[in-house]
């Protein structure tokens, strides 16, 4: 019997379909996103240190020493070359007969998190991992001073299928003018639950997740990665973390730590289970004038491109998941290729593993 | 200088951008779905006549003589063999932690537009479109006497990369127990305007789209096709009944005829304008319950698939439309090939089609 869930934080319904049920070899004929056969540096790559004069003018370099915009780099951060959003200019809201319009002005920046062409996020060091979050934080506190952002969105497009038009590994920062939608709509489901319980959501989801294990992929001292109940999509993953925190700029430095151990163990396993998939990955954070408030609680959403969204889904809102959270977390559990034992960089992953509890409702 | 754009249904904000404008010809590369070049009949397609007994039992068939589930029908729609919702059973709503979830009850359904293995909706004779319209609106009558439908979402995916498995040209039917979030949003964006002007949002959408024209793409006597104000997706498309209609199931045979009319017409230029592409198709009409309401306007929307959602758009649910809608309609309005006069078989659509007025803001 398929079976309707209620996401708590955005009040949409799922469903979890059982006809069509997937496993992960189930998923064959998607791109396969695997740098290593690449060269370590392309002459073309606009990403490539010796090439800093293809983008615009660096807004972010960490290096030991030398000049902005000069190679030695290891994290730097630019703006967009072709900018969704103008940065220069007031909002300027105006109405054309019944519609609203207001200037399409916003930040766009990319991070280009290592200099090597052929090395992506999840194989980085942890220490140049954690780096690229102390990248994603730095540029986040410059912008949000700026006080047209009412909010600021960190995610990554990991391979063509996801949406990347370079492979050089990169994430980008967008900064709105207004709260997204999406955003919105979890503040909404975050305060309803709050109202009626007098409890962070997010806070009693870990409590929930890690007293039933069904759905936990990974786990260390500050963060947990689950399969969420009510998942929109195949083997998507919540990194979340167990203490309350709105804002993801507000890690102390054992935290970012811990973080970035635990996106790295996440990301390995998606490529070990699924045989490096394009994924899309997205920060959600408090928006701007809510960093200090208990309304949010922060968390890293990672969205596997297995399936396509298709007509029913377009125009109800209402996802189809076809795999089942609880098996795709079983999945993602097993010891394997890719997971700690067979990666010795992130061997802090395979200790802080959970046992593999029994199956849960499905 | 990129625009923010709010749609008046749904209340979200859509980033117009224009340092990544794009004309027709730029998406290239994307799935060319023309099924002339197909055989007429298939001896593997289960939609194919002859290959009856490869569905499930019919629940609609339009045939002049002949028992159920034999060849010589026209329209014929059968329960999806792989449903993603379960027809027989109770909700049983029930909580798992601080998780709703209830049974996955539903109707799943495809109606088989034509005989033909070769021949998409486009390409049927208006007569034979509006026998598909016909079968929409039968199965819809007979699924909305279940009390426990509260929805019935009518669509259509064209092409692989739009999601369909199988290329006989086919639409699908799901009905669920609740009103899928993306219709609520759009009845509370209906409401509050209602609320406000004390008329309905969308008959003034189409005074003001008849009266401004830069986004109008066809007209004829009872609808009108427009690029929407603030189009998620470039030349996405609005088929909107210019009478106050909630349920489309309403429709009288006359308006049925000048509804399929303006169907065959918008997709034949889709087709011309954009080369064949994939695209998906959804009915949004009122919820089973506000069919008899001033609060709902039905209406179709044609979503071309030229582009992928990434990170930020999953993230925020702020999509970002690469064409200027009105540029869109410019495009689309233009005489060409796959336009009425070289298709003998859509000529009402010529004579319908409106003078190509000037720009519009852009």
């Amino acid at each position: 019997m398929p079976q309707f869930r209620k996401n708590p934080l955005t009040q949409e319904w799922v469903i979890v379909s059982t006809e069509r049920a997937k496993r992960p070899n189930d998923y064959s004929g998607i791109e396969r996103v695997d740098l290593s056969g690449l060269p370590e540096w392309s002459a073309e790559c606009p990403f490539c240190p010796g090439n800093e004069a293809k983008t615009p003018p660096e807004v972010l370099g960490y290096r030991k020493q030398g000049e902005a915009n000069s190679s030695g780099w290891w994290v730097r951060a630019v703006p967009n070359r072709f900018p969704a959003l103008a940065v220069e200019g007031g909002l300027n809201r105006a109405g054309v007969g019944l519609y609203d319009t207001m200037n399409g002005i916003g930040a766009h920046e990319v991070i280009v998190e290592t200099p090597l062409h052929n090395r992506s996020l999840a194989y980085l060091d942890e220490t140049a991992l954690q780096d690229v979050a102390w990248a994603w934080r730095d540029r986040y506190l410059d912008l949000r001073r700026d006080n047209r952002f009412k909010y600021i969105m960190i995610f990554r497009n990991h391979g063509r299928v996801a949406g990347a038009s370079l492979v050089h590994s990169h994430s980008q920062l967008i900064a709105t003018p207004i709260v997204p939608i999406e955003i919105e709509q979890e503040l909404e489901g975050m305060r309803r639950y709050r109202d009626f319980h007098e409890r962070c959501l997010l806070c009693d989801v870990v409590v929930q997740e890690l007293y039933d294990g069904a759905r936990v992929v990974l786990e260390n001292q500050k963060f947990v990665v689950v399969v969420p109940f009510a998942a929109r999509f195949p083997f998507g993953l919540s990194i979340i973390p167990k203490r309350h925190q709105a804002s993801f700029a507000d890690m102390q430095r054992d935290e970012i730590e811990q973080f970035a151990s635990v996106l790295k163990g996440a990301l390995l396993k998606v490529d070990a289970c699924l045989n490096f998939p394009p994924y899309n990955f997205s920060l959600h954070t408090a928006p701007a004038d809510l960093e200090r408030s208990e309304e949010y609680h922060w968390r890293v959403e990672i969205m596997p491109r297995l399936t396509v969204a298709a007509g029913f889904e377009m125009g109800t809102g209402i996802h189809i998941n076809v795999t089942v959270p609880e098996e795709a977390a079983e999945y993602l559990r097993r010891p394997g290729p890719g997971s700690p034992a067979q990666v010795p960089s992130s061997a802090e992953a395979a200790v802080s593993a959970p046992p593999a509890t029994a199956g849960g409702p499905s």
